[in-house]
């Protein structure tokens, strides 16, 4: 059911790799036709409704799905679109913003793990536990020795969770900085949008180099044993579509089906 | 924009009277018709994604949706239909089951306080607080001496979560003896659904008169400081559309709005 015409293993990070994200193009559009792909995408979101379903009976599956980006990479639009056909009952979002005093007086692998998901359950996070080797590493919140350590425990927690039965799906939004000033300067000349503005995004700006760095980093180092994607998220139309693609194939690579009934119930009659 | 055909107010428990559930028809379909109403819904469920992009944007708000209903009454039905079309950003779903070692370590209120919703979001109990004093009572779980004290809890403990700003929907999705059989039956007859299909439920069943008596306390008890509304839901179309009207009833009658800008942006140019 996956689209075959696209080779999402192109967009899947090979760990022996170096990771240059300079050389991934975030205005790829595979090469699809627009009004072509987006019909695809429709029935492909037709078919997570119902693996998430099969998912939610049977109870038995985790599927955990990272999602991080550069600043305006869309984050929040992929989530309410790939996820908003969804049941609700089995989806939960949660957003990792600047840690509260009580969650930085704990490891910072502590929130992260509370909100992983249960049996049955679909977990998204909009950001993660990668924020402590990025906007961390960035803004040298805490010392280089520290966290270069952080490569490892990441690894060794997908690890955990991966041996312990939650499927992780890693995804890297990645647009061009040409793209994030386009983004920038509609939300500044749309009056309306003003309230989502934050100063602080232009400062973040000034930093793409050092980002990218980090991302590469983070690619590389962190890419088993639970790869990341990089999904080129320019063309909005095409990201959905990607990750709908990954998200359907991961789905269908589990032995989902509906629980077996405790018995026969033939010619049960309810009084 | 809430349907104002419908008078929400017909189906809000008043304080002061004697609830007898068996005066409610399950069967009530409000008069209307049914393809008009499926449109106007629809129609509803737009205006409710507006309304909930702005509770979320304004981040002010807290709305909890207190779902209980006879089984079979369509819980699970009722949030993926109403809240199915959300941003799943901003709305998260709890299933209240059997307490764990836990939780029955607490006082029956803990595990539920823990899920009450932040601000901006909106949080939807799939059965709650109220089962201490149904299925607990029902089963004499606990004696009916400390039951009896839980109507006192339930009216203060809404009290404290309204004055402290979060705004509360009860909703309990009423149906007949006889659309219970005939979903129990439905159920039976496609086996597909065995995997469904709980022993359990045609024990509860019999015991159809006490819950109806729970029910009718529960009611009667706890619809101060927050009614209870009692949605007749044998008829789906009509059980959604009554729950959407109340709830864009209930989002219009908040103050949502954008949030203010930091700044005037006019003229800046992003590099």
């Amino acid at each position: 059911m996956p689209d075959m015409n696209l080779a999402i293993d192109n967009y899947r990070i090979n760990p022996e790799s170096q990771v240059m994200l300079a050389d991934w193009a975030g205005d790829d559009d595979g090469g699809l036709d627009k009004s072509e792909t987006k019909a695809a995408t429709a029935a492909l979101s037709e078919r997570l409704v119902e693996l998430q379903h099969l998912l939610f009976a049977q109870g038995k599956h985790r599927l955990l799905v990272v999602i991080q980006a550069t600043d305006t990479g869309g984050k929040d639009s992929t989530i309410r679109r790939v996820f908003g056909p969804l049941n609700p009952a089995g989806v939960r979002v949660t957003g990792f913003t600047k840690p509260s005093d009580q969650e930085l007086a704990h490891d910072y692998l502590w929130r992260v793990h509370a909100h992983t998901p249960a049996a049955g359950q679909i977990a998204v996070f909009n950001r993660s536990h990668y924020e402590d080797v990025l906007v961390v590493r960035v803004h040298n919140l805490v010392p280089e020795a520290q966290w270069k350590l952080r490569y490892q425990h990441l690894r060794e927690f997908e690890r955990l969770l991966s041996d312990e039965g939650t499927t992780i799906v890693k995804l890297f939004l990645h647009i061009t900085p040409d793209e994030q000033r386009r983004r920038l300067q509609d939300r500044v000349d749309d009056p309306t949008k003003w309230w989502k503005f934050n100063r602080a995004d232009l400062t973040e700006r000034e930093r793409w180099d050092d980002y990218q760095a980090a991302y590469s980093d983070m690619l590389a180092r962190t890419s088993e044993p639970v790869p990341w994607h990089v999904i080129p998220a320019n063309h909005k139309w095409f990201r959905d579509h990607l990750i709908s693609t990954i998200l359907v194939d991961t789905l269908e690579g589990l032995d989902l089906a509906y629980p077996e009934p405790d018995e026969d119930l033939t010619g049960l009659t309810i009084s």
